[in-house]
């Protein structure tokens, strides 16, 4: 039987989840939809992420794939899936890929978006969804310590210890925009990298909350940053500020390098 | 005692809730608040709102008054409030009015958005707060009736049965705008107008909707506002789209005619 690639983009409110992806028998993001391709497939396909999400993380494109070589319609599968599927998970779509595609390898670039909301009293549509600052906030200053962390550093010191096994990754990455986006009662801190380390983007917004706030300078996160220390950086902000928004991919690996 | 007249505005997140206010011993949102504001101020206040909202339907600008003679400093009573409520229903803000202030007789005018979903696969984080329409529509006809709206009118085609003893009252409303604004994935329809029947925002975004879908005509719409028979407008858009942003007071009344 031929395999056919197929490539999902997921989007998910990681409330109620403990995450992407988990070792243990607590709730995940990835088995569930794996189970749900596995019932409707009848096959014991394995599902493959860009990258994992922390519990409480949410996503609106994360990118997946897994091999099959079920006869079922693209269209067809997408909607059973989602039929299976809790609503806070959804398969927004699905489409056939080369066979080299892989979500994690063929990524070259990600995006995401902390949240922060900044009314004096947070909106109830917003609890879930952005990190409450009770006070305000020097945005200037958070824009100049932002432009520190762009281009290639090794930001060792704004990664957390990984999960098992990724202790000796290259801790190199490159930052090609961090903005710094005024809403309504509220900022948006847009990241777009060659990829993150563990809990980077929420220790950057840990930090840049703190310029803001007048407890650090960006010169000292300059100095941070060059320390790799990660004892220096403080708290990471929490999790449901934060949003997988994008995965993007090299369009001529996805296309030509046919196994 | 001198009593003071306290104006409250009011976010929440209708979802678990049977509306603004219920007869019966089901969960309402007015209730619950002015209970935690007898709890805080020790007194039998009662807490009058702009008007009612239906199970389900959402507010960001709900605006509601009480009258009490507790000598607590307002700012004190806003974050007690917020204290006692649930986390879906936020006190917003909280001021003092001069004693003829009544939030329902006093406004002046109401803005109402409604939104629509549009992606083929509607996000998690819409679920609650959209309505999803897994056609596409026309804009355009969806405008061209909505005009038809704008104005001074007797709405009774578009209003449902009151609750009760409010079936004998005035039925003439005046709509100011009626904006049908383009997001990504999705349209706000925003309402703003001297007031508003029951389900009367809900009925016409449902017939706006038939437009937009091809199963009425701008002109057929126009023919049953005229009508002023309720059963040829159709089905109301359900609640879950609909939000109540702001109410609008007139400011001389509010000052002025001190009791």
């Amino acid at each position: 039987m031929n395999a056919t690639n197929y490539k999902l983009t997921v989007a998910y409110d990681g409330t109620r989840y403990n995450g992407w992806q988990v070792q243990s028998n607590s709730t995940g993001i990835q088995p569930l939809i794996q189970e749900a391709i596995r019932t409707i497939t009848r096959q014991e396909i394995i599902l493959i992420g860009s990258g994992r999400t922390d519990a409480g993380v949410h996503a609106l494109g994360q990118v997946a794939h897994f091999k099959s070589s079920s006869q079922l319609n693209t269209h067809v599968m997408l909607y059973s899936l989602n039929g299976l599927l809790p609503r806070d998970i959804r398969i927004i779509s699905m489409e056939e890929v080369p066979l080299t595609f892989h979500a994690q390898h063929s990524a070259v670039k990600k995006t995401y978006f902390y949240h922060l909301s900044l009314d004096p009293i947070q909106l109830p549509f917003r609890q879930l969804y952005s990190f409450h600052i009770r006070y305000s906030l020097d945005l200037a200053a958070m824009k100049a310590a932002a432009a520190e962390f762009l281009g290639t550093h090794d930001f060792t010191a704004f990664a957390n210890e990984a999960h098992r096994g990724s202790a000796a990754r290259n801790p190199v990455r490159t930052l090609y925009r961090l903005d710094i986006v005024s809403e309504p009662g509220a900022v948006r801190l847009e990241f777009e990298g060659s990829g993150f380390l563990y809990k980077m983007v929420r220790n950057i917004t840990g930090i840049l909350i703190e310029v803001a706030s007048g407890k650090k300078t960006p010169s000292q996160v300059k100095s941070i940053l060059e320390s790799k220390d990660r004892r220096l950086a403080g708290a990471a902000a929490p999790p449901h500020g934060l949003f997988l928004m994008h995965v993007d991919y090299d369009v001529k690996t996805g296309s030509k390098n046919e196994e």
